[in-house]
């Protein structure tokens, strides 16, 4: 491994983030999973959660995927909402939602500087009411025109954006994030990963 | 025309900033134009300019466009760089391109609440170097992660968002900005089309 390699890895390593993370709930189009994925990536989120009840697993995503951002990310792929809520729990004090209802709050309004798991719904019928019940709150993006609706891989990015603009302003990252033991595990798969 | 129709309209127009543009530079993918005017349309952008001196022009958009979003903005279409900017200067004190280089500055050191057009290029070579030479800077937004590009579709949403942002916070949405004329036509326009 070239140094320059190194360097990069220890980089991405030291900004990532174990206090924020995405939720996919039945999102099925590969286009919009690779492009949350490279989103999450770029802000420095490490874990993913997916959880498809009423759609088939995917295809398995690990160190050798061919999508360009999984082999980057951890993805914890969930078939049993009661589950994936267990582990989410255990590392995310809240848990929102994206749905437009009424009481939404703006995302301009969260604090997405406290550990945050943030649910993106199904394309077609967005976040269920089981997961509504379920989470501490729900948000909007604002939007002011004629069309209501972002598509899936816009709506996360723009507020993993809002999230890493908060978490800069506030030094998340400066300094290593990751414990120690997940840090050098990472290492080790990253070595062997092809950029 | 209902009631509830007619207020819609209003209340989007009346929301609409002529102070805040977007620049496609040879962009080609089709999904990728109607992604960003998806995204402008959700935050006020009423104009929009699509410069195409490497590719040939586009469809007409236009009120019967069948793309989504086209119909609800003003396109603005060109083949020649000087015409373009000599429009873009009339409106936009600062032209902003998004290029990767040394000099670039991050998307959350910019102040997006005076007048600006912000220029996004070709999905392969990025914006041309005619038009770096004649913009008056260039910015990025900041990404931590192992991958280094975000989808233009994606980097124009968090780039437009951040605009809102700082727009919203400053009160560009709590008074009319189009001038009387313009809102009039546009409101005309809108009567005919169909959501």
């Amino acid at each position: 491994m070239t140094n320059e390699r190194r360097q990069k890895i220890e980089s991405v390593l030291s900004k990532r983030q174990n206090d924020l993370t995405v939720v996919l709930e039945n999102v099925f189009d590969p286009h919009n999973i690779s492009a949350v994925m490279r989103s999450c990536d770029a802000v420095g989120i490490q874990d993913i959660y997916v959880l498809n009840t009423k759609i088939p697993l995917h295809k398995k995503w690990g160190p050798r995927s061919s999508s360009s951002a999984a082999k980057w990310l951890t993805v914890h792929q969930f078939q049993n909402t009661e589950e994936c809520f267990t582990q989410l729990r255990k590392k995310y004090s809240t848990i929102l939602t994206t749905h437009l209802s009424t009481d939404a709050v703006s995302l301009y309004q969260l604090d997405l500087t406290q550990p945050v798991a943030l649910v993106f719904g199904n394309e077609h019928s967005g976040v269920s009411e089981e997961i509504i019940q379920l989470a501490d709150g729900n948000f909007v993006i604002p939007q002011v025109g004629m069309i209501r609706s972002l598509n899936i891989s816009v709506a996360c990015a723009v507020t993993l954006y809002e999230a890493f603009r908060q978490k800069h302003n506030t030094g998340h990252f400066e300094k290593q994030k990751l414990d120690s033991q997940v840090y050098s595990t990472l290492f080790t798969q990253w070595e062997l990963n092809h950029e």
